[in-house]
């Protein structure tokens, strides 16, 4: 029901709209952006100059084309100078990076992350990190926000984490402890690492163009982060796409969250090691050595890969019937089990997915690997600038 | 990566806003509508009499307030003059209505449908309705579109009805069928049951100024219409929502889609008569009696339902997890369902749904009963003219 902007809101748009293209596109031609953006070239040249002014891009000629006449300029991202801090909490380990307007890594650290470790112990391990790198930073760098990506439920309003059955928090204030150890005035978004490497995904990676995606990211506990119609789905108070507790088996093997039969009962981590007889084991090395086994002809193996194949294609073509994407993302571990069993998920997917919902769906590694977690805790970081750079650079 | 809207959009945006304002809330004052839009008194009346002009709104005086002073004008819809044609293609009936800009039902003629009925021979039965009420229609009266709800997987881009299982529909044309048979030249917009009725209810009904809400709808067939972050979810060819189908046994029972186990084999029409033990009967009235036998002491019906209903609270705690909603609407044979077995809903709803996800769920039957499906099908054809009034109007 809200009715047309008014003049600065649509120079605020205009200026975000600069700046997101040049940030997802890299070095940018003004006549390219003229194109692009449908602004003509004066509105292009004093978007350009305020943004230029503000430290956010930077002018210059492009490389040689070999084509007479005059260059059109180049505008670029000041990818060096204005960055964010992107932190990942994983189940096994902790990583942290600077990450520059336009998405390049930086700088980066990683650390073990001992299983139950608590926000307030890992925010100072995290805080560390961030103070090395702001070390070996320029001197004129400006930081933009700080955004973190966790296994868990995150509450959208405030960051709290509210449920994380993997890494065994409950209620951590993770946002706050970071902000407080880190002792700056940048603002701290907390997201769901399916959420933001689905983001991250979406933004620069597999799924850049596509406007409905599933990006299921699997560990001990999986999640999907989902794009409907060009957007984040994030449900009423932040915790959509819990899809690792739909429910496959009434009644069936108990779950982490309380439940039972949830689906991440049969393809996480702990239900794959379990079928191949190693329920000692945990972390992604154990999860691949079965799959090593699995090729080297253990039936054992062999059969737990396949069996959680079949779980892995069986839920997809539920999420497919609700969705009607036109990509499934496998990052995580779900990677690697797809990978290991896409015979088995290609053949329950075609026998219970609608063909009307399958018919455009690809199914896709991540481009961005692991990085996804951290380019897209990076992007949350950099939401606040795009939506007003000359107020948040 | 859209840039900031010109003029000429921000006008359309403005009239859009302004006329989708009064077709949503009816007569508004211009105080009112100022403040609401956040437009300024002059704006304001320029757009009032824009819309005037083209004979979408009027201005009039309020009813007698009591208060001194000069009353603030009142912008109304033209209900009775511009108004969309609505059907709604069911598995047992037909039903055509005209609906006014504010959307109330000006008119309405109801047939039954012989199951098995093709497009080809339901549009001159449909088209035989309209012309009747066309005769009864205000001489000046202007149709901006027709709008139609049918039980099916509807292809987005021209309104092709893929499927419909319970209608037995296959690639089935029903717009270009309805269009070529009204012989004008108003479109013909298509829409899956669920989504539209999810759309009406989100509109002016119990979902209103709800973002997130699941409206399930189901008779035979079981679908759902969803809102994400306060838009449609559509999917990528518009078959979004089959909740239906979504797989709740493994190799259960065989699905009319050619799947097994899916969620409609156990809450659907079907399911709860054989569970009845009156596999033989069919439709609204049928599944009403086995209710009312429940009800009244019958054991075996009491079972159905107590089943049906448990099962129904299992699908409803996927969805929640997975979309985290505010809403919940049970609609058609849901609802009734759902009223019988409410206890069951509530009991596997709790064991199975992620607390967060389920903390602000509330669940509601539709407050538009029936005929949400005509008023969606109507929100469909007015869509169009909202988007952009003067040009449409």
């Amino acid at each position: 029901m809200r009715a047309g902007p008014s003049q600065d809101e649509i120079r605020r748009q205009n200026l975000g709209a600069l700046l997101r293209y040049v940030h997802v596109h890299g070095a940018t031609t003004r006549a390219e952006l003229t194109t692009a953006l449908g602004l003509n070239r004066s509105t292009i040249g004093a978007l350009t100059a305020d943004l230029a002014g503000a430290g956010l891009v930077s002018e210059g000629t492009p490389k040689e084309t070999g084509r007479a006449g005059r260059p059109s300029l180049v505008v670029r991202p000041e990818s060096d100078r204005v960055h964010a801090y992107a932190y990942s909490i994983e189940v096994d380990r902790l990583r942290a990076a600077r990450i520059g307007l336009g998405g390049a890594v930086l700088d980066r650290r990683e650390l073990d992350r001992p299983r139950g470790l608590t926000a307030a112990e890992a925010a100072p391990l995290l805080a560390g990190a961030v103070k090395e790198m702001q070390q070996s930073a320029p001197a004129d760098a400006v930081c933009v926000g700080a955004g973190v990506a966790v296994c868990g439920m995150v509450r959208r309003d405030d960051g709290l984490v509210r449920l994380g059955p993997t890494t065994g928090w409950v209620d951590e204030p993770i946002g706050a402890a970071l902000g407080a150890e880190l002792g700056c005035d940048v603002p701290v978004t907390v997201g769901n690492v399916a959420d933001v490497a689905a983001f991250a995904e979406h933004a620069r990676g597999a799924a850049a163009g596509c406007d409905n995606v599933i990006y299921l990211y699997g560990d001990v506990g999986v999640g999907a982060g989902i794009i409907a119609g060009g957007r984040r789905l994030t449900g009423h108070g932040g915790y959509g796409g819990e899809v690792g507790h739909m429910v496959v088996v009434r009644d069936g093997a108990p779950c982490e969250c309380g439940s039972r039969g949830c689906w991440e009962t049969e393809i996480g981590e702990y239900a794959l090691l379990r079928a191949a007889g190693r329920s000692d084991a945990r972390g992604r090395d154990a999860l691949l050595a079965v799959f090593d086994a699995a090729d080297r002809g253990d039936l054992r193996a062999q059969t737990a890969v396949r069996q959680a194949g079949d779980w892995l294609g069986f839920g997809v073509a539920n999420l497919v019937n609700i969705f009607n994407p036109e990509m499934v993302i496998f990052g995580g571990g779900m990677r690697d089990l797809y990978l290991a069993s896409a015979a088995q998920v290609r053949s329950r997917l075609n026998s219970v997915a609608l063909p009307a919902c399958l018919e455009h769906v690809r199914l896709r590694t991540p481009k961005l690997g692991d990085d996804a977690a951290l380019i897209g805790a990076a992007e949350l970081a950099f939401e606040r600038l795009l939506a007003d750079p000359l107020d948040a650079g």
